[in-house]
C-alpha cells in the first residue's frame, strides 16, 4: 500500500530521534513550572469552524454508520490554541491562574500535501493564562523559554540557531487606524500574506478593501521595516504615528525586544511585517525561523491574545508560542539525516546455546534489566556468528554469551571480556541510543 | 460547553498520573527490547472497516470543504494492531524481522458511551512480527512482558494484581471442526459474546448457524471451563478430543500456563471461554483482568495472528498484546483517586519583591534550573503571605526568598534557612511530583 501524502510515518531509528527532540523541550518547558496537559483530538465543529481561513481545511469526524442520535458535529483540531481555551473555559473553577501549561500533541489540517506541509503533524506549545488579567512580562517569559527549548535543539541535536521576528497588534491597529484603515483585522490578514503573494498583490487587497493609495503606500514602507528598539522609536517618529495603542504597541516591541537580545543577542528582530493571520492576537506577536534553513519558514509562532476565551463573566487573556515539532523534524528524520545510533533499545544481545538452554539466556536477560540495562535474547539458537550479525544489523553494541557468570562482547572491538550479569554495566554512551547531531553549517536541502 | 462525552481529558495533577503510568510500560516495555513507533492517526477506511464487527464503529475522517481531488476515504484507528501490521508491510524492506515495537497512541471508536467506554482511548501494545516465520516462545515473552509492566503498575500506583485467563484459536477451532460447525470463525465470534450476553443467547444464535444442539452442549460445557494445565489434558481426554490442531493447541497454551505459572504464580488460568472477537487471531489468546476489579472488564488482551500482515509473497506472523492505559487509568484519575503530589512540575516557587527586582528573581530561578531543578517565578509581587499561598495552592513545596544568596522556606513545616541558588538542592522526594499508589484492596467503586 502506497504511503498517505501528508501523514509522515518514521523507522525506528528515527522516531527515537523525535522522542528526544520532544524529550528535550518537554523538559525545558517543565523546568519553567510549565504542566503538560492533553486536550481530546476532536471539538465542536462549531468552535473550529469560527475562526476565519483555516475552516476549509478542517477535518471532519463522524460514525461510519452515524444515526440520528449523532447531533455532535466534530472536527479534528488544527492546532492546540484553540483546543486550550476551550480546556480553560471547561475547567477553568479546578485551575489555578495564572495557568501555564505545556501540550505537545498532534493536529490535522486538510491542506494540500507539498513539502514541509503535512496534513497530520506534532506541535509543542506554551501558553500561560490568567483569570481577568495577565501581566506583560509573560510574554516575555514564554519567548524566552521556548528560544532556550531551541537552543537545547540546537546544542544537542545541531539544529541551527533560531532567529525571533517580533512585532505588535497593538502598534499596526494604531497605525492603521490613523491612517483610516476602517477594518485594521482584516487589513492585517491580507499583510500577514506579504511574504508569500508579494507587496503588489497585497496592494491590491488593500485596495479591494477600500484603503487609499496612500495609506497602501505607508503600510508596505512600514511593513517593509526590520529593525532594533532604537530603530523602532525612529520609525514611529519619521511616520508621525501617535497615540495610546501605538505607544503602549511600541512600549511592549521594545520591552521584548530588549529581554530577547539580553540572553540570546542577535538572535532577535523587530520585523514590522509580523502580522499573524488568525484573528485572535491582541498585542505582541512572534516568528521564529532557524539561521541559514529560512526556506523552511516560520518554525515557531505565537502571540498574546486577550479575549480568545471568554465565559461571559470572566475574560482569560493568554500569551502563548507553538513549536512545529513535524515542521522541524519530520524532513530531518525521513531524510535519514537524524536518527538513533541503534534501531532498538537494547544495549545488549544475549546469545542462546540451544533451545534447551533459552531459560538460561532469559536469567541472564533478567539480571541486566533489574538494573535498568535494556536487552534482548536472541530469536534462535542460530550459530554464534550469525547472533552476532543479528545484533550488528540492530547497532547492538554488545553479545553476552553464557550464564550469569559468563562473557560479553562489544561486536565493535571484538573485544571480549568475563563477565557477572549481576554486576556488569556498559558504558553511559553504551546503555541508551545516542542521536548523534547534525554538523554545525549542514544545508537544509 | 458541556464537555463531550467518551472523550476523557483529565486536570494537570491527574494528566501527571496517566503521564507516570505511560513512563511505567513504556520503560518495561525498552528494557525487553521493544523499540517506539508511532503510525499515523487515519488509516484508508477499507483497511478498517473489513475487520467484521467493528466496523459500524469507525470514525470517517473528511476535509470540511472536500473536492474531488479527495480520493481517500478515510478513519480513525480503533486499535494499534491493524495499523502496525499496514506498517510492517509499509516498511518490511527497512525493518529486521523479528521485529519487536510498542505503540503507546490514542485510538478511536464510535461506540454509545457508557460507563468505562471511551471514544478516544489510549492504548499500550506491544507486538512481535516475524518473516515468515515466528517462533512460540515469543507468545510466552508478550505475555510476561505485560504481566511484567503489570506488576510494575501495582507496586508502584497500587492497581491490583492482574489475573491472565489463556485459551488458544487452534484448540477451539480443531475442537469445532471436529464437532462438525462448518464455520468454526462464526461460532467462535458468538462464543466470545458468552460473559456479556449468556449461554441461552449464544445457544440460540449458534443454532441460527446450523450447529446441532448436542454439539452446542458440548461447546458450552467446554466453554464453562476454568483449569490449569493438567486439568486441560483431562478435559480434552474427558471431551475424546484429537487430531493434530487440537494437539498443537494445547501444547501451547499449556506451555504458556507453566510459563506464566512459574513467574507470577496464582496469576494465571487457562479459560476455554477465551477466544477474542477479533477474525485475524490464530493461535494464543489471551485476556487480564484486575483480581478484585472484575467489573472493569477486559483491561489488557492479545493473541497471536498468523495471516494479518501478507503481502502476497511474504507472510508477516506476529504475536501481540494490548494494554488499555484508559480502561484503567481513566476513571482512577476522573475520581481524583490518582493525582500527583502538586498541580505544577515545580519544586520551588521563586518570590518577587517588587517589580523592580523580578530580574533577581529570575536569575535565582535560572541558578536552580541549570541543576535541574524545576521552578516558577511569582507572577506578582504580592505580600509574602499572598505569595506563599500561591504555592501553597500548586503544592509547591518551597518558596526562595530574596537573591542566589538568600533564604528558602519549606512552606509545609515553616522551616526557613539560608540557601545558595548555586548549591542548594530539594530532596529527591520533593524534586519531582510525586504519586500516592492507591491503597491495597480499594474497591473499584
Amino acid at each position: 500500500m502506497a504511503s498517505l501524502s501528508g501523514f509522515p510515518e518514521f523507522l525506528p531509528a528515527g522516531r527515537m530521534a523525535e522522542t528526544r527532540a520532544i524529550d528535550i523541550v518537554r523538559q525545558v518547558f517543565e523546568l519553567h513550572g510549565f504542566t503538560g496537559i492533553q486536550t481530546r483530538s476532536v471539538e465542536p465543529l462549531s468552535e473550529l469552524s469560527r475562526k476565519g481561513e483555516i475552516t476549509k481545511e478542517v477535518y471532519v469526524v463522524r460514525r461510519l454508520h452515524a444515526d440520528d442520535n449523532d447531533k455532535d458535529a466534530l472536527g479534528l483540531h488544527y492546532d492546540l490554541t484553540v483546543p486550550f481555551a476551550r480546556y480553560v473555559l471547561d475547567h477553568a473553577g479546578h485551575l489555578d491562574f495564572p495557568f501555564r501549561r505545556y501540550q505537545i500533541q498532534p493536529a490535522w489540517r486538510g491542506e494540500r500535501p507539498q513539502e514541509g506541509r503535512y496534513r497530520e503533524f506534532w506541535q509543542a506549545d506554551i501558553d500561560v493564562v490568567g483569570q481577568d488579567e495577565l501581566s506583560f512580562h509573560h510574554d516575555v517569559d514564554v519567548v524566552l523559554v521556548m528560544l532556550e527549548a531551541c537552543d537545547r535543539l540546537h546544542t544537542e541535536l545541531g539544529v541551527p540557531p533560531v532567529l525571533v521576528r517580533l512585532n505588535n497588534r497593538k502598534l499596526i491597529e494604531g497605525f492603521y487606524t490613523g491612517l483610516g484603515v476602517a477594518d485594521p483585522l482584516a487589513a492585517i490578514q491580507v499583510v500577514d500574506k506579504l511574504a508569500k503573494i508579494g507587496p503588489e498583490a497585497v496592494s491590491t487587497m488593500l485596495a479591494e478593501q477600500g484603503i487609499h493609495t496612500s495609506a497602501i503606500e505607508q503600510i508596505l514602507a512600514f511593513a517593509a521595516t526590520q529593525t532594533d528598539d532604537a530603530g523602532l522609536s525612529a520609525l514611529v517618529a519619521k511616520f508621525g504615528l501617535s497615540g495610546p495603542l501605538i505607544d503602549q504597541g511600541v512600549n511592549e516591541v521594545s520591552q521584548l525586544y530588549a529581554a530577547v537580545q539580553a540572553r540570546f543577542p542577535g538572535q532577535v528582530v523587530i520585523d514590522c511585517q509580523i502580522a499573524r493571520g488568525l484573528d485572535y492576537y491582541t498585542g505582541s506577536v512572534f516568528e521564529l525561523e532557524l539561521q541559514g534553513w529560512e526556506a523552511l519558514g516560520t518554525i515557531s509562532a505565537g502571540g498574546r491574545y486577550d479575549s480568545l476565551a471568554t465565559d461571559g463573566k470572566k475574560k482569560y487573556p493568554g500569551v502563548g508560542i507553538s513549536f512545529g515539532l513535524s515542521r522541524v523534524f519530520a524532513p530531518l528524520i525521513a531524510q535519514g539525516r537524524l536518527k538513533a545510533s541503534r534501531s532498538v533499545p537494547s544495549a545488549v544481545l544475549v546469545a542462546v546455546d540451544s533451545p534447551e538452554t533459552r531459560p538460561m539466556a532469559d536469567e541472564v536477560a533478567r539480571a541486566l534489566r533489574a538494573r535498568g540495562i535494556a536487552c534482548e535474547v536472541s530469536p534462535n539458537a542460530a550459530k554464534y556468528g550469525k547472533q552476532i550479525r543479528f545484533a550488528d544489523r540492530r547497532g547492538i553494541p554488545y553479545v553476552w554469551f553464557g550464564s550469569i557468570h559468563g562473557t560479553v562482547k562489544d561486536i565493535r572491538s571484538g573485544e571480549q571480556v568475563d563477565a557477572d550479569a549481576a554486576s556488569w554495566t556498559p558504558p553511559a554512551d553504551d546503555l541508551t541510543p545516542q542521536i548523534t547531531p547534525l554538523a554545525a553549517g549542514e544545508p537544509l536541502i
